[in-house]
């Protein structure tokens, strides 16, 4: 998986959707597609379908029968999932948004471990998420000392987020999974951060149906 | 607000991050902002943030001034929450999820009105979300017939999901918040439809931490 070229950022928000329909496929049986099959399932064009995946090295359909379902299954499985290698990752913030979302989680298809969830809140702390105990904020340094987490979960409004995300860089977590409306990749260009701003996605889709 | 140009879907993605920063600059008592100052704050480019406002018509910052804070405001205002009118909106599936992100629908901030929500489970019908009495999925067509909801939050899993759309754009539904793992633009080209993968969004986190 070495030395392939840099993917843009456009290319790897759609790979994991490639990645789902070759399971879907995989599992209905199917052990080829052409890119143009792959493209139409998918709403996307075969030129883009090719290219992206032109993004990993010699991946290449053949001629008249196309990609190999497996191949590439075997590939997007690597490149996303680390081949079972699970990120340590906690959470901040255990509410009800905290607590739905860690099911992705801890659902142990994604990636990723869930070791430990932090909240302030006195009716939370003590309390479990998806059978992990809800820690008080207060007992984060220690933790992430001990444990070393690599990613964090923020479900807090901006202003918890904003206080609390200089910590969490310096206690070494370079990724956040952001569902506050902080844009922390400004002040720390170095993290990896993948924002989900529900409040945004709502506007834009307001925008759509008043406007186009 | 009527014959502005086009704007591009990124655009559109971009203006609900544009409102937060000018609402946030208006509450702190500031008039006006250049592009550079607004750019640097986003983590844009100055050229980006003009070229994104010249989509609406004769937005123009003042030389040695910028833009006016208030004026930019009233109009994202206008574009994407429609200047107070909201529109109405129906949660399928009703769990842990739907009633984390029913929260964004009930805020009134982003434009929506939630006026019902449903489900299948026993343990759910007849208990409440955010106020809302949850209805047994059956009830759907008779309520949609009555009320005419125009979007449908769907928080259920990809089998259900692909099973209810055909139903609820037929029903009148023209723009989806679209949880689940179904991608119903394919099929209805004509909706609307605003997707939140949240595991793609993981897996595409665990890319660029894996690989970046």
């Amino acid at each position: 998986m070495a030395n392939h070229p840099k993917a843009s950022l456009p290319v790897i928000k759609r790979l994991p959707k490639y990645y789902r329909y070759l399971k879907a496929l995989h599992a209905a049986g199917v052990t080829s597609i052409s890119s143009r099959e792959l493209a139409s399932q998918m709403g996307t064009t075969a030129s883009q379908v090719r290219q992206d995946f032109n993004c990993f090295g010699d991946v290449n359909g053949r001629q008249g029968i196309g990609y190999s379902v497996e191949g590439l299954l075997g590939l997007l499985e690597g490149l996303l999932l680390g081949n079972g290698e699970r990120l340590p990752t906690i959470l901040i913030g255990a509410g009800r948004l905290g607590k739905a979302v860690s099911r992705f989680i801890t659902s142990n298809t994604n990636g990723y471990e869930l070791i430990a969830a932090f909240d302030s809140a006195p009716c939370e702390v003590g309390c479990t998420v998806n059978g992990i105990q809800i820690r008080h904020i207060d007992e984060l340094r220690e933790f992430c000392a001990e444990h070393k987490p690599q990613v964090a979960v923020l479900c807090l409004p901006r202003e918890g987020a904003t206080e609390i995300s200089g910590t969490l860089v310096e206690l070494g977590i370079r990724g956040f999974w952001n569902f506050s409306h902080y844009d922390l990749s400004v002040p720390y260009p170095n993290v990896v951060c993948e924002n989900v701003h529900l409040g945004d996605s709502l506007m834009s889709l307001g925008y759509r149906l008043r406007n186009d």
